[in-house]
């Protein structure tokens, strides 16, 4: 006879089907990063659920730093990191090794993971058919040598690579506004949320390291599964979100104002993370958007 | 905390990607029919199948008969069935009543179903775009009035439904060959199989009221799991395949040789048992292909 | 030496050369139903008459109704009549009869005509592929039972089977607004007009079994040959359009609310009436329009 | 009372169906010359033939001559007409005189007159987009000047013109094979051959000032009505075909080895021959085909 | 050793790149007449100019009249210019005798230098396909004859044209607006200028037999190289611009206000004044634009 | 009056039309490598030449390599270079530091001048799409780590940018055959060869640094202009071509084996060697052909 779990599968298959349903045909955009990047088991799950949302034909596109990898090759070089204001200062050697590491090495390494697994994945960076433009930014009125914001995107050749079937990997660096060849670092939570926009995406991911927004950070079960901008601006006020948060739930808000539908703060940590927001009623982590 | 189960969810999913890579952008034929078309619970998971395929990009055709509607309507007009050598004779009156029932109601009602899932379909008969043309079938030589034996396939109507994203429903009377407004009654698993080969179909799909080809028909577990052609000759002549079984495996080899790539007689009794033959190695039922 | 006739049908051709200008590409939507679909030599000449209009490059779509067949079949099954208000009650069983007699014989019999014609037809219904919504209609406040008004047309189907050259013809059931499993009987006048409506149609094309509005009912002579929506409404007011015609000349004045240049009411009984309207200047029956 | 012309008005237009049904879509290129393009009432009915088989879908191209206008202009300037061994002989000055008539006069006229009948028509000569090449033509080793016989054919120009709806209207002068600058009188005739084989035309019709082939040139009822190659070869031998018939024949039968289907000579001066010959049985003139 | 000169082409090439940019895939239509057009040397460098200016991608169009020309067929077929107040009067024999010359044979002439350069150009007057429609034009209340203003453009066979990579030469007759079988001869420069308009052409080019709008007519350094719609009237008003040059200047405001970016009066005289205008900082010639 | 010079830059863009007619629409894949790319001022140039093909509509690909970028950076990490018979052993570590430096450093600069310079380009590696899959290489049977050859070319990725109107710009790094999370570093000539190949380019150019095949290394005069594949072969016998120079013919004969038209070796180091070679006819370097 045929095993019952066969039975149990399908159903689980169908209970996907109203997700489906809502998502194929539509963008969403994945800020990768944080310990689904660094745990390699949480990686493969990482890449299997890109596969998969793509192959069914939802429109993903993945964007990711890669911190860690950077200071490991810094390191290495003997490199020292300077600091103006609490933020990280990039001379012209140092952006050379970002651009090395993040264009070069973490984004092709994840292409190589999506295409190994059956996907197809291009890797592209900001400077890429001009997609992400920056302007030099300053902390405090202070410069921060090649730390850029984004200042516009065009986001025609992710289109095309969307278009044409392609998962679009993008490393977040940038091209200068003036000068096409000076090259930028940018935030790579600013710059996801900014090419959400530009894509008009049906959701924005930001994989974390924390559940969600928490009421008690000692306390998971203390979850926030949902609020609105004017809520996010009273739990900033309130305390409530502090810290590297902030940015975080800033750059919800901004892509919602962009016309992004919603946006989630979800837990990389856990395995599948993004098949399980996307395709099921789990709420997990805690999702911004207007209403 | 996460219910565990949404990460068993997840691997469900996982576990159906190299399926969906397999089959999305492919044609699969379904002869619908049996216990899987009266039994509303059963039927119910079926609309599921279909809607679930065909919203992931698989190009799904539904083929249909109808007899127990039939005679039951037949029966509620006193029309009395008629049978030479074993076969039923259509007179006029009842080949109108064949056109109303499967055309008509059972046709309309598998599309409301299906639209009602969220899915899209559009029902179909042989008639529609000259689909199917029929030429007087005979039983050893005897007239069996309006019965009729599929000679020509124009799929292009169906494909053009496939095009637009619909899931063609369609209804097995057929148009006289030469003149078009005479109607037959045409064998529906013989005109499934006919139309995934005009469609150049990857898979055709029978649902019976049998687990499969049993070496023995008492017991399920002597299913015969894969065969090909010419060891269906060879069943056929050692007698486990014998009575109604044999015009189903011969529609199945009939399609392989037109260039359908695998024919399958699965158990349409089991709840959503499209999905696990196309999406799991279950394996259930019995896989005729030419390999 | 040429016979002369052949000089003077290419003069006919010549005089249809304006009318081919003008509609050649546009949509007419006829509502087929009365003397013109009963006698079996008028309902030739229909046949012919769009297969030419189609064939020629006119959209032409064709909505019916069949009240004479489902009244027979009702018949044979000894089903009573029962009137609401003067209005018929739809039960359960009865809508099944609707059903078939529309959707899976009359719907049919015209395509395999048209096929056997030469043209190219696809027999669809309001369930299709969620072609007309309904919602459950009252007469003064009493259920009708399966009685529905239309609340909702997706012309996206009719307009893709168009697009592919073949004439849709469509049988006036619907699905249920709320539950689309819910199948309604409904006006097949209403729905031909907003089938028009939706498809911004050129003309709309009441064939029905009087010569169009009379001033004087038994005076063919007294025919209104044109009338704008002001123009009908008195005729209402004064009691020259009376019964039967109210809702015929009510339709038409919502088609062309809706966007429909042209009304027409003419007499089906005429052979080759349709011909006859688009191709001269004959100016047979009513025609309603806003100039 | 509708009068009764309109019914057979009707009719006539359903005589027309098969012919259209046949034709659309197709490609029919037409020799205009003769009286048919010297009476200005013939040639207003030759207008309204194309104009109408253009409308409906036929892929309608004229190619045209102007003998009489050239020997007019000529004429008028004083120039004398040179001949050798019987044949025209073209000076430089002639060839100015040429295409100043054909590509610029008649051309331009013949289109005035579809474009003020409604129709859409451009006016080519085989100098546009090199639509025609020619080498220099002798006759019987003597120089004729400026005269040409077709070497290649570059429909597509022609074909991008049937593709946006026009009627494309050619004079019959070309460009030099080796030097384009360099223009020729080409026999219209022979062009509008290689043309219609070029464009895979499904008929090919020469309007002549003759019924067709006569049997005895005295006796109109003498016409040959069809005929095939062999035949034609017969007929040449015998003498049947004679003098200026034997071009056009010959023609024909490079046009039907070059693939088209039906090539045909009718009589231009009948009003309306190409709606007669095109939408009815008549069968006017010779049809040259190869069954 | 490479010859230097290759190194000072290559420099060549790259200096045109900017304009390259700027102008492929955009719109510029060409008056040509005057020296450029009778001096046969110029004229094989402005075919030069317009080959290359198509090969690359650049949406060429050449309107041209042909004055000189006409004058000389006049004089050879004795016919005598009559004049109403200064202009030429266009009899319906003088009216044959333009449209023989512009549509015949210079505008022919120019298609097979193109065509013979390599170039594909399609040779087209305002009578092909309605491009250009006009009604009778009077000179001070008197008539002129067959005189025409353009008082409608339809671009769509000439966007046809530039579709299928054709440059679209243009002679400057036009059919009548209320009945497109007259004729009439409109003024070459108004013709560009609202074709130019029609085209939403980027640039409009009138090439003349003057280095441009000169301060003093005697001294070509007094030349101003450009001018805004404003400057220009006050240039008429203080006589800096008289006589001939008023009308140029007037069809150029007059484009300008239709949409094009920049309108050129440029010396016809000079070599590959195209490619110099088009592809050069020289600045030869006035521009006149709204900034 | 107009600087003399413009006219001769007009001259010197004539010159240009006859390779812009030929090369126009087709494919050119550019090795670029040595002094062109480490020399800056000589890079800007190439860079030009590159953004002018592209602009112009040729289909331009640039494949590069970086060995002494690479050398640099394994330089600063203290790596030291292994040999195995005079090849470069390259273990995990030194790939990583090939990707970062091709795919990430190198790859993107050149993007980021190209796109300074207003051209669109897109920087890829042989892993994005599955481009370039690689089998891991021996030398004499001796392991060279990291080090494959390329075994599959997918050109789709590459073709897709083309159809967008970009320049790709891909770094020769290549997926594993077996398992694509395994990178290899391959021969940049060899897979720019392969890619020439895949795509059915018109020109393959070798950007290197020699003026080609010398018969005698010390004259420059002694350049072989031009050599068919067994004159090539002979010249690998005679020792004529020998070390460094014999992959790169190779590669050469193996591009027009696999269906390039011609193969260049060019001296990168002169300025626009690539507008020279492609636009003039100075036949700069040698080229190889089958003729």
């Amino acid at each position: 006879m045929i095993d019952s779990k066969y039975g149990e599968h399908a159903q689980v298959l169908i209970q996907a089907l109203p997700y489906l349903q809502r998502y194929i045909g539509k963008t969403i955009v994945i800020k990768y990063g944080g310990a689904a990047m660094t745990d390699e088991a949480i990686k493969a799950t990482v890449m299997q659920d890109l596969i998969l949302m793509s192959c069914v034909g939802i429109r993903t596109v993945l964007v990711h730093g890669g911190g860690p990898e950077i200071d490991a090759l810094m390191g290495k070089l003997g490199m020292e990191t300077r600091r103006v204001r609490g933020l990280r200062y990039t001379d012209a050697a140092g952006m050379e090794v970002v651009q090395e590491v993040l264009a070069g090495k973490v984004n092709k390494q994840l292409v190589s993971l999506i295409q190994a697994g059956g996907g197809k994945a291009v890797g592209l960076c900001g400077i890429d058919g001009g997609l992400l433009k920056a302007r030099r930014a300053t902390a405090g009125g202070e410069d921060l040598g090649f730390v850029g914001d984004v200042s516009a995107v065009d986001p025609s050749l992710v289109e095309n690579a969307l278009g044409a079937g392609f998962i679009p990997v993008v490393a977040t660096v940038a091209s200068g506004e003036e000068d096409a060849r000076v090259i930028y670092n940018v935030n790579a939570d600013t710059a996801a949320a900014k090419l959400a926009m530009a894509l008009k995406a049906e959701k924005f991911i930001l994989l974390s390291d924390v559940p969600g927004i928490l009421r008690d950070l000692k306390d998971p079960d203390s979850l926030i599964r949902a609020a609105n901008p004017p809520q996010i601006k009273s739990l900033i006020e309130d305390g409530t979100v502090s810290k590297g948060m902030i940015p975080k739930v800033e750059c919800c808000v901004v892509a919602l104002a962009g016309g992004v539908k919603r946006a989630h703060i979800i837990d990389g940590r856990l395995p599948h993370a993004l098949l399980i927001e996307v395709f099921s009623d789990a709420g997990i982590g805690t999702m911004i958007s207007k209403d």
